[in-house]
């Protein structure tokens, strides 16, 4: 399966997911879905995330709390989860605030390892 | 039940939970309760986390996502479950890498409301 058809396989099995896209840290996405118009500058949203995940990095480098795994952010409008693939990669999944979380984090774990070789 | 009491009841009702704390932005906890003896320096922690969330608020202020209401960290060695409580303050759970963080999540949840209340 190729990156694109696995973002979009995540995002339509998700309840409330709208988009799913592979970024780097500076902010320029490798490739990306959108299953739902969404009301969200998605190229600011990018950068705006990959700067919110460098800082993340640096936190957890400095409280020696080991690689950072998995974030997510929750606001009044939207949940997303967003899961490291490697040194420089990252995929983001963003959905509904009332989306179904739980299934979306697992299904970004489930498919990472297998993004992850595909981009190695 | 005072703030640090439950505090107490969230970490210790929670599989691998270690410690807990309020802290404000600036990175200056109000209060804090450790259930077991981490190997990571607190203080360090606070500030590194206080730092995360300005940014995260600031960016999801950019997206116009709406107002931030949860976030967490997961890295090889813990997972952190953050509730912002109200515009100077938040809550932060911290559990081990296989702690349970559903419940954790839920319990910040359950006690925001309760928490606010006591500091308003």
């Amino acid at each position: 399966m190729s990156l694109r058809d696995t973002l979009r396989s995540i995002v339509e099995k998700v309840d409330g997911g709208l988009a799913a896209m592979i970024m780097a840290y500076d902010g320029i996405p490798v490739d990306e879905v959108c299953v739902e118009q969404t009301e969200f500058d998605m190229q600011l949203l990018s950068v705006e995330y990959a700067t919110v995940l460098k800082e993340i990095k640096r936190s957890v480098e400095v409280i020696k709390a080991g690689d950072m795994e998995e974030v997510s952010i929750t606001t009044k409008q939207t949940c997303v989860a967003i899961r490291v693939l490697n040194e420089e990669l990252f995929v983001v999944l963003i959905m509904k605030r009332d989306g179904n979380f739980g299934k979306g984090r697992y299904l970004l774990r489930l498919n990472s390892f297998e993004m992850a070789q595909e981009l190695s």
